[in-house]
């Protein structure tokens, strides 16, 4: 970018402060909430919901904007800082650490008795809580908006994704969605509610059988669901989206709401039914604050999709092992393609990923990525969040160490896998560090484990060898990930970081430790395994599982 | 016990639970909780606080009673409802299991609308906030009472420990207490506050340097202290516990301030300083009331003193393992006496834990138990808190496996050892889990592990060989322990519990896998463990740690 573009784009995000700020004073507010967040959390927005993007400039993942009358502030953590500082102009907004000096600490600083307003839709009931905690003090009034101020002024805002829905065949699913709505309904008659509001759009999927393309990288339909003890369900969907072949397969016991409708919907269920749960970490203060004016009993409870949708049936792994039959050939055929093309010094990181993805759309239930590849070459390898760019991609050459990580979506599956390539010959330190990061890997992946073994107590397990030589790598060791759904589902996980989630048979997880040198290279070995009982000793106690590991593509040695 | 004497025992309670309704009458009050508890959350009562035991005979570490106008309940844990079910007459109360069906649920049942007293100085504020969360909707009103109701009616109560207080000199101590007080001080400091009220013993004792003999088992002085930012401090003691060389000790900077002047003792602080913290897990709802109640700013925060008394210096080191000789001289020679007696069937539990006293009786430094020693013959072993009674104590004969948890009181360490020890000839299920349980101490004992690295992660190591053949242990793997104070002390840990307290040079802590079958045998292996910086690595980029074994006993093979 030459500077004189650089000063439109900074005229352009000022007139957009301006007209925020019009549209605050019409709405009789000191304050507003800019977060990266839409209406269900997901990972990656629709072009809709890029509402940070378009006002402050910032298109990382992780960010927050908060506009007071006379002075605004953008807060990014510390992967963004030096994005921030290029995209966001200094002279609209004082750049602030979104950890260190996160934005309840700046509006309890400089929002003393004022009244700051947010789109309810944006944030859940923890973010609002915790807002309403740090200012109390400073007497901070937050303020709910029914219309996003950012949607009033955007005047070229892209509309919401309209993607039809399709059908996700039972063939991959496994389970019609009326068995899986009794898990559901057997849930609420356990723990005591009339039902259950579904606001993570994974969950949604899963439990209609339904996929769709309203989001990058996850075939998500944007939509709510509400389960009710009895098993019946409605679906809060845009009719737009629909075809007829849907209602059918919905069925009777599925009512189909417009997603818009859903107020009048819960109004609706008043003196029939009376606690409605929702999940206060997927689930908008908007829905929260709905189910209480439709003068119900609004009940927080962690979504109980998640841990029956993490633990797959048998017929969703086979499918698992199908498409990692599949997407391992597309793999090695990539990396013997990589052996022989980059020490020709031709490739760069951009060039590299699209073939690994011409490999993979050979297959004809190949759908896209599971999200953006990660190909970073020497130095570039250390960065974990590292994203190439056209304009600054860099060149692969020998004697680099080169970490591709990338997935795919296939119907049958959801594959994320990482391999550390050596172009020419590594040294003597990186065949070292190589060796330590396979031997956790190793590790982790052989290891037997009694049930109620969460993945917290098996951390240790890929990083042992490491830690030997006094190293260690800066991220969780394994994601639990979806069925042809998202690349990063919960509640399973291995991690330093505590959790109560045990392990249980049928979970997908994956396996990557790694090691990063900043400025010289990053190592990762990443495969999926699933969680599987394992031969019982004699004498044994307790139930022993192993892992299986999935993913099937050559480690360079 | 016979039958007219159980008689009798149980007129005698009612005649209590009389008289405690009689004064909770007067107190107009309609309900009363007896915590089994002292106004310092200590693990052992001294005799003045064993009111549940008094009201209801029952002995267990872990229980409460709670009584309304008609009608009272006795709860107690796993561990001990078959105890409770002989000691606590099942006429007076409804017997409930402390987990499952707490006295929150029940008072949730029982006492709508009703006014709950309670002694706040047995309870934390976060113990009375779980009450009155649980009882919100049945509008139970829960009051802190200024006198005990149990101490009203208990006309024979014993008098509170007025043990001397003796000065623990800087040759085991390590620095002085003004250097401590420093510490602490740049503590208050950085967190904003401008003074810390000490509640738990063991830290007063160490911040002192000071040590008595109010509590069993454990080194401790019933006291309070109070911190200032500039250093200063108060320590809130019965005047009679002092003697003139402790005032020349304590110093200048040190205010002797009778105990239950506390109170008086805030309200003179109003005006010079503003804010207090204290411990919302050792300190009592009494506490927070009275910093509130004498206008000061009441924070809550952990006790800072806790992690700083956890990394030992060298002075308390050498302390460590010097007493870690002589007490492993002491235990290999009843190892040898016991190998020599217990064949011949003469020994039982209670026998051979005296005989083992004995031997450490012979060292001028020992002081005592630091805790009762758990002695466990064959199926007794299983029992992880057993602790034998003269009238029920098992033989020790050939072909069991005996399980000897013992530690000593020395005044340069505490210590804390098991050992299982086969008489005749072990099993080869025997041998084998032995073998296992050895290789996981071993594997932990053994471990390097950076800078940074918990207790939890460290977990598995300690249990993964028994993993592999499907068995494992129902309880933690290591605890911290004190510099003679308390043999479980914070807030290092080493368990499936996740806890976020890394493990730093100069922490000690205990190294105890073990593994139990039920009514057969038990086996534990025990050491202490010091955690020392590792020899570095070429090219490491973390420091490395490992542990230094400091107990020295023969494990038997």
């Amino acid at each position: 970018m030459n500077d004189s573009s650089s000063a439109i784009k900074s005229a352009l995000h000022a007139e957009r402060l301006i007209a925020l700020r019009a549209a605050m004073a019409a709405a009789g507010v000191d304050g507003y909430l800019i977060p990266h967040a839409d209406e269900h959390q997901h990972e990656y927005l629709p072009p809709y919901a890029e509402r940070l993007a378009w006002l402050t400039g910032f298109t990382g993942s992780s960010g927050m904007a908060v506009v007071l009358r006379n002075r605004a502030a953008f807060f990014t953590d510390g992967r963004y800082t030096l994005q921030a500082a290029t995209q966001v102009d200094g002279e609209l907004y004082v750049h602030k650490h979104l950890v260190d000096e996160p934005p309840t600490a700046w509006l309890a600083d400089n929002a003393s008795g004022m009244t700051v307003a947010y789109d309810p839709r944006l944030f859940t009931p923890a973010q609002v809580s915790r807002f309403e905690d740090a200012t109390r003090r400073a007497h901070t009034t937050f303020k709910p908006l029914g219309e996003n101020l950012i949607d009033r002024i955007w005047t070229d805002q892209p509309a919401r994704p309209a993607a039809p829905v399709e059908i996700y065949p039972e063939e991959y699913a496994g389970r019609c969605s009326a068995e899986k709505r009794k898990v559901v309904a057997k849930w609420l008659e356990k723990e005591g509610f009339d039902a259950f509001l579904v606001s993570a759009t994974d969950s949604v999927c899963w439990l209609f059988n339904i996929r769709g393309s309203d989001v990058e990288f996850s075939p998500l339909v944007i939509a709510y669901g509400l389960v009710k003890s009895d098993g019946s369900a409605a679906l809060f969907v845009d009719p737009a989206k629909l075809s007829d072949d849907l209602a059918r397969h919905l069925g009777k016991g599925v009512d189909i709401v417009p997603y818009d409708a859903l107020p009048d919907a819960l109004a609706k269920l008043k003196g029939k039914i009376s606690t409605v749960a929702y999940d206060r970490d997927t689930g908008s203060r908007w829905l929260a604050d709905n189910i209480a004016a439709a003068g119900l009993d609004a009940k927080p409870a962690p979504d109980p999709i998640t841990p029956i949708k993490a633990a797959k049936g048998h017929v969703e792994l086979d499918g698992v092992r199908a498409a990692h039959v599949r997407d391992g050939a597309a793999l090695t055929k990539f990396l013997a393609w990589f052996a022989r093309e980059a020490p020709k010094g031709n490739l760069n990181e951009i060039t590299a990923a699209e073939k690994l993805e011409d490999f993979r759309r050979f297959d004809n239930l190949y759908r896209g990525g599971s999200f953006p590849t990660i190909c970073g070459a020497g130095g570039n390898g250390a960065i974990v969040h590292y994203r190439a760019q056209p304009e600054s991609a860099a060149k692969i050459a020998p004697n680099m160490l080169v970490l591709i990580d990338s997935g795919g979506q296939y119907l049958d599956a959801t594959t994320d896998v990482t391999r550390t390539v050596a172009v020419g010959s590594p040294t003597p330190e990186q065949r070292r560090r190589f060796t330590l990061v396979l031997k956790g890997h190793i590790a982790l992946g052989s290891a037997r484990f009694i049930k109620g073994t969460t993945g917290s107590q098996l951390d240790a397990l890929a990083r042992h060898a490491l830690w030997q030589e006094g190293l260690d790598y800066d991220h969780g060791t394994g994601h639990g990930v979806g069925t042809y759904l998202g690349v990063h589902e919960g509640p399973q996980r291995i991690s330093k970081v505590g959790n109560t989630v045990a392990l249980e048979p049928g979970m997908l997880i994956s396996n990557e430790p790694g090691y990063y040198k900043t400025g010289e290279y990053g190592i990762r070995i990443e495969n999926l395994v699933v969680v599987k009982p394992a031969d019982q000793v004699p004498g044994a106690e307790k139930p022993l599982y192993e892992f299986e590991t999935v993913t099937l593509a050559p480690i360079d040695v």
